[in-house]
């Protein structure tokens, strides 16, 4: 029997930078996962359908509809089609939400999930919806605050199933532009680290949060009249950021029931911070979480062939 | 009389994005003016002389040496000759500590003046402390603090004909980067602006530097889920920045005697953030300021042929 026998559907996170994608059987086992940087940001409309079917052609069979359920970026006003934003306070997108995408292969039936909106402090989200309902499946009962780290970290109110309200900090960007596009380039490395630099930046950066813009020429001034190493310039410039980012969301942590979900590496490195403060996160990998959220809109989905 | 009959010297200012070249007299009567785009940044060192001559030759005299002296990031590591920087506290760099720049045109005689350094809080300029030595050529009696906007800012504390202390934010370069290449750039107009969303955003970072972080991205989803225009995201991103700047510079400018040199077009708009503080400070044009300064340096340099 082929894998194509087995695929009953296929799970797709496809955001700005990346594209994941897992073949499911019946029983929402993973039967296969394939992953490429063609992101959003570098693709027109037209180009989707092609590239999707490059790396999905070996999961279908030819003799009937298997339905590929999408979230994330696709979703955008850039992307392959735009699907639209569910309204907070509300669940996480269901499958019934999803929108159909026009497709010229018979084989698939692509839906994308909607993102969230929030109207009265303006914020979108498309991806971490589908963490949120992966996690929510696991943890229906979970009342308290979902961050999400990543080029854009969000802070998400939780209850009763719920996301209540949410906030966007744009961290992950800061940190890519000033690293690797500013003056710093030439003084912040791209590995390394120093646990202290780290520790001291971040408290400075909480207790006195303009000092963020007083401190970000001096990584780049302490390696050219100093002898600051650019691994210590790398850690200051994340506690800097990621100390403003945790002085703004006071409300968000402090003394909040909190998990984290994200990349391993980038968990990590808020865990450490909020620890600092005293506070201990749960911490998840989000392609786990996104893959359950993918399956919790399979198993809604209405008018799947 | 040709115009090379009559240069005395040439004044140059060589930034990181522009070259500006002043032909003067033995008066220092400034006889033309010249502009390009080939700043330093987009040079490596063996093509300073070339882009220089291309743009002198008309000035220069065949049977004589023209003393050429610049000032500005041409003097970095990165740059033509690496000069040295003069440690604060100092009087700005004279002409006597300039770096003699080798030549293959028996035409001129090129110096670079030092930039400045500060080592206790590491800081590093090049070109303003020329701005500060033309200033105090007209105000030697000058005491408060003299603000350098641009892509980096400059606030220097100025006593007794020296500069005290200075220090330096990243504001330009960080509105050029979120506003150009993040993630914002599809909500941020070129031009247009609001006065009333930028005092707004300036007043809110002055008061709460954290929201700065918990604002930015605010400004891309008020224009994909609220009617936000560009114009405002424009306004509101400037007054975020310039806020934070203000938030961390209150020491420099609460009660001081402060004067602002810049490009007119970005002195207008810290002016009028600082009168929004209660603050009347006084203006200047960088342009002129530059030129007085290598003026300045011009008459205590020994040893020019």
């Amino acid at each position: 029997m082929s894998i194509a026998d087995r695929v009953a559907w296929i799970a797709v996170d496809w955001g700005t930078s990346n594209l994941r994608v897992w073949a499911m059987d019946a029983s929402h086992d993973l039967l296969a996962e394939r992953s490429s940087d063609q992101g959003m940001g570098g693709l027109e409309p037209a180009q989707f359908e092609g590239v999707l079917l490059g790396i999905i052609d070996e999961f279908l069979a030819a003799d009937r509809v298997t339905p590929v359920i999408c979230c994330g970026m696709v979703g955008a006003k850039q992307g392959w089609v735009e699907a639209d934003y569910l309204a907070v306070p509300s669940k996480p997108p269901s499958g019934d939400g999803a929108t159909q995408v026009p497709s010229d292969d018979p084989r698939i039936d692509v839906r994308i999930l909607p993102g969230m909106k929030q109207v009265a402090q303006p914020d979108v989200m498309r991806g971490e919806e589908t963490q949120v309902a992966g996690f929510l499946r696991g943890q229906p009962k979970f009342d308290g605050v979902l961050m999400m780290p990543g080029t854009h970290s969000k802070w998400a109110h939780i209850s009763a199933e719920e996301i209540v309200s949410f906030q966007t900090f744009m961290t992950g960007e800061m940190y890519a532009l000033l690293a690797r596009q500013s003056v710093l380039k030439h003084s912040v490395a791209v590995k390394g680290w120093d646990d202290a630099a780290f520790e001291a930046a971040l408290s400075e950066a909480i207790s006195r949060p303009e000092s963020v813009a007083a401190t970000l020429f001096g990584l780049r001034a302490a390696s050219l009249v100093g002898d600051q190493s650019a691994e210590v310039a790398r850690a200051r410039l994340s506690g800097l950021l990621i100390g403003l980012e945790l002085a703004a969301t006071r409300p968000y942590w402090l003394g909040q029931n909190l998990a984290i979900i994200g990349a391993p590496e980038v968990v990590e490195v808020y865990a450490k911070a909020l620890s600092l403060q005293g506070l201990k996160a749960q911490v998840y990998d989000a392609q786990p979480m996104t893959r359950l959220g993918l399956i919790a809109a399979y198993d809604t989905m209405k008018g799947t062939t």
